[in-house]
């Protein structure tokens, strides 16, 4: 089977049948696996009997994909982190004999300590397959040079791009993260193609080229993988990668428990694809993770592991705000969409005077504000009873009044209410070599916080 | 074939034929092997051709492994540096399609810019082969955790042992250098028996578990694969790491160009053995590689692939100061040995007033002292006519004069010559998160020392 060929010559997929299928036969593949790892974890894993023990359900009830919602109990971060803790290292959810395990990986611990996860080499094995479908649907093809700048360790991210390239053919250069002046002298010696990266990093990179008297948009990439951050999905941040670099921005989402990339954008950029035969992935009310919501609406992100051995996760509820369309894609893939990416992680959710404020709105504001610089902070405090919220951002020109009038009036639009901005000298703020923490708050504890 | 026992219940051998072979035997595989790389490379590479032309060797002249020795020329780093200067990225020594590389890694570059290469598909499965029968030799097995703390980047020793940990089924918990307090904790976390790093850096991880209160005598780690510097085979640096972590302390030696891992103790640590029929390697006259020193005697090595297809090296002299011996070693193999190690890069060697010394012979000597601490530095001067060498080294005592006598007296004793030291307090030199840099050289330049 010879397949479509694309406009480069190459096959325009990695599985033409798979990738295409008709919705209602994937469903069928779905439901089957579904069945297939609900018995699975019922069976081998405590953690998954207990807690459906606990509130009732059995997989024998699991009889359509709607039951699979309405009946199965989600499973937070929080409860995987107390298994862990009462059953070091790995929890009460290792399913395979720990003789199986290839690998330890975690997350990046961003709000505590890592979780990790062990994986067997048939699920790492399985883990390529998949991503090379995804790289593939992106445009990665074997005659691609990728700079592989997300560092190699416990964060997966750039493991799942690393297989993936292998798979495809394609060739790696690992360089890790940090040292952008070596990054961008590495980039031109081998005529780097694809950069695997943060965000933040790869602007950081781009200013650097700049103050090298470098002209970065006509470097050699033209495909830039992006994660770890929401900023690949964040049109303003997107639109300063594609322009400053020359390239195309892939987003793709990083949910370490569930899969290195676990969704990701195919070439056409139109938000990531849900690969829904990996990872079964719903959206369900936040407060209500048994209840779906319809297709094009907010709510809550819900993932299942389909092939998942080692530690696999069943409703695994990340709190992550999105939306999910079916309509049709210009690639022809017939898997949905969340066309605006991940709008942001519940728990990074500002709420400022009865206002809800994801940090990613306040950069997608800022970025697209011409003039304003690379780096930025978003200030929280609470001077008397009320909560003040307030940016600096970095600017060529940071004595220009209209470019702050300008930023004001962006933010007021944006978020219907004034918050000041500070215009400050480029350079002020630190760089990142991998994920930004740019929001400095403030405000005391509420009593009973820590709790 | 089940193979012999060892102690542990796993068979001793990775490959019992291949390892325990006859010399002779081996001899025979050996010249198959370089005849046949001699007229790859003399067909397909240019930079070989050129270079046989020029100095009027023809493959056919190899009827011995004695004609291999004397006739053959050797490459140098320079050579490499010039042709890929030249012939950017990889120089004119690709021996394959560029379609057929998967990975592209670099030199430290420590002396200079990185010297890139290019790996096949299959070479790179070779590397993953034969690496995985030294890490068996000295001890890894498949129930060991492996925590990689070593950088995946460029440098390709991390990769070596990653690919070989994967190869034998051993479970890597890949952290990468830097952040000693989240090693300490994950070690602890997953009970790693074995860890991966530079000399210098698992000493200041050693130094730091002690500060933090812990016992890392009585740590889980079993087994350390020391290499990316001199010290896990100079003797006092082995003693602290061994008896500091309670592991057995396995020295490796990394020559990027040729092999992440190019020489590696087996568990009963008694100097590297040298794999001759992965690499083959000999130790020839430093001033004349084309004359063999005597077994036993010191000499500069020579390495030459056996295997490799994309950028072979052919008699590569990296300028490394050795002494190999063919006395049996109780594991059994039959891999002759460097009872030394790698004594020094030429490069690094220190001549102070006639004196020849190694960085890593201070090193050792100070490392002898008890009470001297984790770091030290050794500071070169021309204050007058003549060269002044003396050392820094931290103390838990700084103001003991009893042990800065003895540190003096160990240098005299060493080197012949009187090296000043200074006691300075814990804490006073950086730490390193890869190789250390310990030699601060404020010697004037040559006059052409530049040309």
């Amino acid at each position: 089977m010879a397949g479509t060929i694309g406009a480069d010559g190459y096959r325009r997929f990695w599985d033409e049948e798979r990738e295409t299928l008709a919705p209602e036969a994937r469903r069928r593949v779905i439901l089957e696996r579904i069945r297939h790892q609900l018995d699975y974890a019922y069976h081998r894993i405590p953690f998954y009997r207990e807690l459906y023990d606990r509130r009732g359900f059995r997989p024998e009830q699991v009889r359509r994909l709607e039951d699979f919602t309405e009946k199965v109990p989600v499973v937070t971060k929080a409860m995987l982190r107390e298994s862990q803790e009462a059953h070091p290292p790995f929890g009460n959810y290792l399913g395979v004999d720990f003789a199986e395990v290839m690998r330890i990986q975690g997350t990046s611990g961003t709000t505590g300590q890592p979780t990790l996860f062990a994986i067997t080499r048939d699920d790492w094995e399985h883990v390529s397959q998949a991503q090379a479908m995804q790289v593939w649907a992106a445009g990665m093809r074997p005659h691609d040079i990728v700079q592989m700048s997300f560092p190699l360790s416990l964060f997966v991210g750039g493991w799942g791009l690393l297989g993936a390239a292998e798979t495809i053919g394609a060739k790696v250069l690992p360089v890790g993260g940090g040292e952008s002046d070596r990054q961008l002298l590495l980039m031109k010696r081998v005529g780097a193609s694809v950069i695997c990266a943060t965000p933040s990093f790869t602007l950081h990179l781009l200013e650097r080229a700049r103050a090298l008297g470098e002209d970065p948009a006509a470097s050699s990439l033209r495909l830039g993988f992006f994660g770890g951050e929401p900023g690949g999905g964040v049109p303003a941040v997107k639109r300063r990668l594609e322009q400053g670099w020359g390239l195309k921005a892939i987003d793709f989402g990083n949910v370490a428990e569930v899969h290195p990339c676990t969704n990701m954008e195919c070439e056409h950029r139109t938000g990531m694809h849900t690969y829904l035969d990996i990872d079964y992935t719903e959206v369900v009310r936040a407060d209500a993770p048994n209840e779906a919501v319809p297709m094009g609406s907010k709510g809550a992100v819900v993932y299942t592991q389909l092939w998942r051995r080692a530690q696999p996760m069943i409703r695994y509820f990340p709190g992550d705000e999105t939306l999910m369309t079916d309509e049709p894609c210009a690639c022809g893939r017939t898997y949905p969409r969340l066309p605006h990416g991940i709008i942001g992680r519940l728990d990074d959710l500002l709420v400022v005077r009865g206002v809800k404020i994801f940090p990613s709105a306040v950069e997608d504001v800022l970025r697209g504000v011409p003039g304003t610089g690379t780096e930025f902070r978003i200030h929280l405090e609470r001077p008397a009873e009320l909560d003040e919220i307030s940016v600096e951002v970095e600017a060529g020109e940071p004595g220009n009044p209209a470019l702050q009038a300008e930023v004001e009036a962006a933010l007021r639009a944006a978020f219907g209410i004034r918050v000041p901005a500070r215009l400050v000298p480029e350079q002020t703020f630190d760089r990142t070599a991998f994920k930004a923490r740019r929001v400095i708050d403030r405000r005391p504890a509420l009593s009973g916080a820590a709790a």
